[in-house]
């Protein structure tokens, strides 16, 4: 097994326990996300239209082996008024059985159903699942390209994918060079085996014998082998591979801007413009996260705009794209879908609303009174933030 | 060809050219949905997350045979900065392709690339490009069920349903007579064809001698025919059946609640309680727009709650479900579907949002500098609507 799985796998490591109790208490302390109204409007004098939000109903949620997951998206789904099922990685299965107990136990003891959130165990009871449209309300696969992709051709169900972690940091040519090494270590180092680790470093063309030669040595001291193209390979000093180890430095090719390392292992290309930057992205990405440093406003907003990514930072490390850090507590995923919730999904990602229309009228409302020559629309917005009955 | 069909295809019917035209210049005067902070925080000093609304990229629309929709959803495109490529039923084919040639000319007036706005005319060219899901970010497709999850299963491609339209009026047992008359003819009679045309009426038994009676006769008036249950049926006075047709009451069958009738055609049944309506309507509607004719706050509160659908209306007429109406200016279509927008959906429907984060400290920000024993989020909300840069 991968020193990454093991990692990943162990919920006594790295205070992963103590994170994930605390995401608990947090999504507790979070407002109901049911119930809210984000648009009110009265028709017509005593026809009022409220948008209100409400649960999408049953989720299945299929993860990587990582037993904390299985208590994060409980929590958010009881939180949400979802009922959940949920399918770990298979190396995991004898923990996510034990939360799972627990958490029935807890559903149990506050009159809940014990069967709201349910694991499963096998591949076989994921295929049966997703047959059955008429009971289960949204995928949500976390893992990569392949399982999405695999999950979107056997399914009517919407999915909501939670793909791979391809994420870039851009030096710009303005970049300061304290910044650029924060955000290049932190952003590789912190955690290599996450999905928002970056994997490929793009240095401009005239930081290659200045910003990247110090960006370089940091990362070789944290002991990333750096898989560089020609230039940003030449312009490293051979004394900053210390102690020399063979490997450290490699040559790249074009597939490796295509690999999600997951590892202390960092693809390096040069590039000679913000343009040429942003067009390596947007056809490399996989539009999770993709950070800048640059000194220059005007050129951050840019990328900001023309990536086209569920995360745009600058001078801010990739790391910081997750659902816990945004506020949201903790997350179901890190979506690389487009649409319905994009980026790290907390309680917000798992409602939906309903349009309820209440008329006062003696009479009742119809459409028939209105139009040419009659009643027009007032579409007269109603100031009110929770549904009045 | 069906009357419906044909009065589906007259642009010159009905003022239909006229509210299509007003459609286009109320899209164009409502706010850009893109640029639009729904999330602002404050992470630590200096660190701000936004979550700005943004396009959601090439939208593909395959919708029957109603030319005004091509109007409708490229205006509603080209406000929410998205492309669309278009595909009408195949008896509007001509009409398509003259609206969509205007458009092309519009574009390029405004100098927008003329293909923005793209019609196609085959079921060959969709199949195509359901493949395309590297280029394709989201498949409206508006018509039959059958014609929803066809695309469901062809496709990676996420789809945004818009399928039948199988709504309910219920009189409670304590409706007002005059509301259940005037909601229950103007949801059949004022555009049977529509899909927020009411399809199944449900009757409290205590109602069957009283307030059935008068609706059954005003809904006979507008030549409508009942398919009714025994008890229902048997409550109709055989003078109202004037003059006399001997179809224009006829018994129904279990499958008489499974049908879209979308013409002058009514399925009738006796219920014997709200949480028997309730139950009626979640396991036969399409989740589309059901409404409750009651005097009671407390009975219409538990049926919009109860009733598991995109709109629940309170003596209002079902014809109330529509963009226009609800002040969107015109509408893609009602999704069916639970997720990304349900009902009707105007341009709000149409965005997605990226989180864009600036870090404005020194020495830009790294997550390793927050944990046990250092810095801690501080998550204050900003409080700002359009994003600052």
């Amino acid at each position: 097994m991968s020193k990454p799985m093991l990692n990943r796998l162990d919920l006594g490591k790295a205070g992963k326990w103590e994170q994930m109790v605390l995401g608990v208490t947090d999504v507790a302390r979070l407002p109901d996300p049911t119930g809210i109204v984000s648009y009110a409007s009265e028709l017509d004098d005593g026809l009022e239209l409220y948008r209100v939000s409400c649960p999408i109903g049953v989720l299945l949620v299929i993860f990587e082996a990582r037993p904390e997951v299985v208590v994060n998206i409980a929590a958010l789904a009881i939180r949400s008024g979802n009922a959940a099922i949920l399918k770990g990685g298979k190396e995991s299965n004898r923990t996510t059985v034990e939360l799972a107990n627990a958490i029935s136990e807890g559903l149990k003891q506050a009159s809940l159903p014990p069967t709201y959130i349910q694991a499963i165990q096998t591949r076989a009871e994921v295929s049966a699942l997703l047959a059955l449209d008429q009971f289960i309300d949204l995928v949500i696969p976390r893992g990569s390209n392949s399982l999405v992709r695999n999950i979107q051709n056997n399914t009517r169900i919407p999915v909501m994918g939670h793909a791979d972690g391809l994420c870039h940091v851009y030096l710009h040519k303005d970049a300061d060079q304290d910044k650029a090494i924060r955000v290049a270590v932190d952003s590789k180092v912190d955690y290599p085996s996450a999905c928002n680790a970056v994997e490929t470093l793009l240095v401009h063309r005239e930081l290659l014998h200045s910003v990247w030669v110090e960006v370089a040595r940091a990362l070789l001291r944290e002991g990333v082998q750096l898989i560089c193209d020609s230039d940003a390979l030449s312009a490293i000093p051979s004394e900053s591979v210390t102690p020399p180890k063979p490997d450290s430095v490699v040559n790249s090719t074009e597939q490796s801007y295509h690999i999600e390392h997951l590892d202390l292992k960092l693809s390096v290309k040069t590039v000679d413009s913000l343009d040429a930057a942003i067009q390596h992205i947007n056809t490399h990405s996989s539009h999770h996260t993709d950070a800048i440093v640059t000194e220059s406003g005007e050129e951050g907003a840019k990328f900001c705009r023309g990536v086209d990514s569920a995360g745009t930072f600058v001078n801010a490390s990739t790391r910081f794209a997750d659902g816990f850090r945004y506020g949201f507590g903790t997350e179901v995923g890190i979506s690389t879908g487009r649409i319905h919730a994009r980026g790290p999904v907390g309680l917000e990602g798992l409602v939906i609303y309903k349009y309820t229309m209440l008329s006062k009228a003696n009479k009742g409302h119809v459409v028939g009174e209105f139009g040419d020559g009659k009643k027009s629309y007032k579409h007269t917005p109603i100031k009110i933030s929770t549904v009045p009955f």
